[in-house]
C-alpha cells in the first residue's frame, strides 16, 4: 500500500519497456526537431504500431484506452523528405560490443528497405553499439548485401567500421545524419 | 456470462471509435496493399499516436496495454514512396452534403502539407462526402491556396468539384488515387 498503483506501473514501465532503444531515439528525434525547426528536412518517427481492443469513454470528448497490444511492425520507424527525396530508416541499439544481432530487425522490415531503394527511395539503418558509444549509418544496399552474401545471424562490428559512417555525437544536432543523407542523395543521383 | 468479456468488449468499440472514417480508410488501404503487391507504390497509414501510461507484463515476453491516450497527429495520416518521389496525404470524411468543415484538419497537419509542398514533396487531401458517395483528390496547392484567400470554416462542395479531382469507387484497386498522383509528379517535374 506503499505506493499507489498507476505510478508504480509507470516506474516499471519507464524502466522496461520504455528504455529500449531509448537514447538513440532521443538523440534522433531531437535532431529530427532541429531539422524541421530549421527548414531542413521533415522526417518523423513513426508511432508505435498498437491493436486497440477496448476504449472506454470516461466523458463526451474523452477517450481512454483501456487495452490495446503491440504489433510487430511492417516498415521501419522513421520516414520522411528531404530535398524532394524520399527518406526511410530504422535504427536500433545494441549492448554487444564486437557485433549487431539480426533478429533486432524484422523480416517485414527487410522486405521493406528493399522495396524503398527499388523504388528510388533513400534507405539507410542507424546502429548503436552502447557500450562503445559508436553510432553508425550503414546505407541500405551494403546491409542488404551483406544478408544476400552471408548467413551469419548478426553483423559484425568491423562491417560497420569498415562500410558505414560514423555518426558523431554532437550538441546540435545531436547526431548530424543528414550530412551522410545529402552524400548519399548525391551518389543517388550520380547513378541514374 | 453469455458472452466472453473479450468479445463484447471488442465488439462495442468497432461500433463507436472505429467506425470513424472507417470506409474511405478502408478503401485506402485496400488501394495501398494493392500497389505494395503489384510494386507500384509504397505507401502506408501512420499508426494512431497514443501516449501510453500504464503498461502490464502478465509473462516474460508479454506486454498489455492497460491504459493510454490518443494523441493529436503532428503529421497526416499516409505517407510513402512512389517512383522516387515522396508522397503525403491526409484523408478525411464527411457527412455533410455541401460543404467540408475544416476543423476536421488540424493546424499542424496544415503546416506539415506546407513544408511538404515546399521541400519538394507531392502533397493533398482525399475528402469523401459519404452522403453523396462522392470522393474527391484535392491537390495540396489547391487546398492551401483555398486557406490563404479564404476566411470560412468549411470548404464548399462546388470548390472540390471544380479544382479536384473525382476518385471512382472500382474493384481493384478501390480508389485508384496513384493515376492522380502520376499526373502531379509529372506536373511537378514539369514545373522544375
Amino acid at each position: 500500500m506503499k505506493y499507489p498503483n498507476g505510478n508504480r506501473i509507470k516506474y516499471k514501465t519507464n524502466t522496461t519497456y520504455d528504455n529500449r532503444g531509448m537514447n538513440l531515439e532521443k538523440d534522433i528525434n531531437l535532431s529530427n526537431q532541429y531539422y524541421i525547426d530549421n527548414n531542413i528536412a521533415f522526417i518523423y518517427k513513426k508511432p508505435t504500431p498498437i491493436q486497440i481492443t477496448k476504449v472506454d469513454y470516461p466523458s463526451r470528448n474523452k477517450a481512454v484506452i483501456k487495452e490495446a497490444f503491440f504489433k510487430v511492425p511492417s516498415t521501419t520507424d522513421y520516414n520522411g523528405l528531404y530535398k524532394g527525396k524520399y527518406i526511410d530508416f530504422e535504427a536500433k541499439e545494441t549492448i554487444n560490443t564486437n557485433r549487431f544481432p539480426l533478429n533486432n530487425i524484422h523480416s517485414h522490415q527487410i522486405q521493406h528497405i528493399k522495396n524503398i531503394v527499388d523504388n528510388g527511395g533513400i534507405s539507410f539503418i542507424i546502429v548503436r553499439f552502447t557500450t562503445l558509444d559508436k553510432t553508425f549509418l550503414l546505407p541500405a544496399n551494403i546491409f542488404l548485401n551483406f544478408l544476400n552474401n552471408n548467413t551469419r545471424k548478426s553483423i559484425p562490428l568491423e562491417y560497420f567500421e569498415r562500410n558505414g559512417f560514423i555518426l558523431e555525437n554532437k550538441y546540435i544536432p545531436r547526431i548530424d545524419y543528414i550530412k551522410i543523407v545529402d552524400f548519399l542523395c548525391k551518389e543517388d543521383n550520380h547513378g541514374e
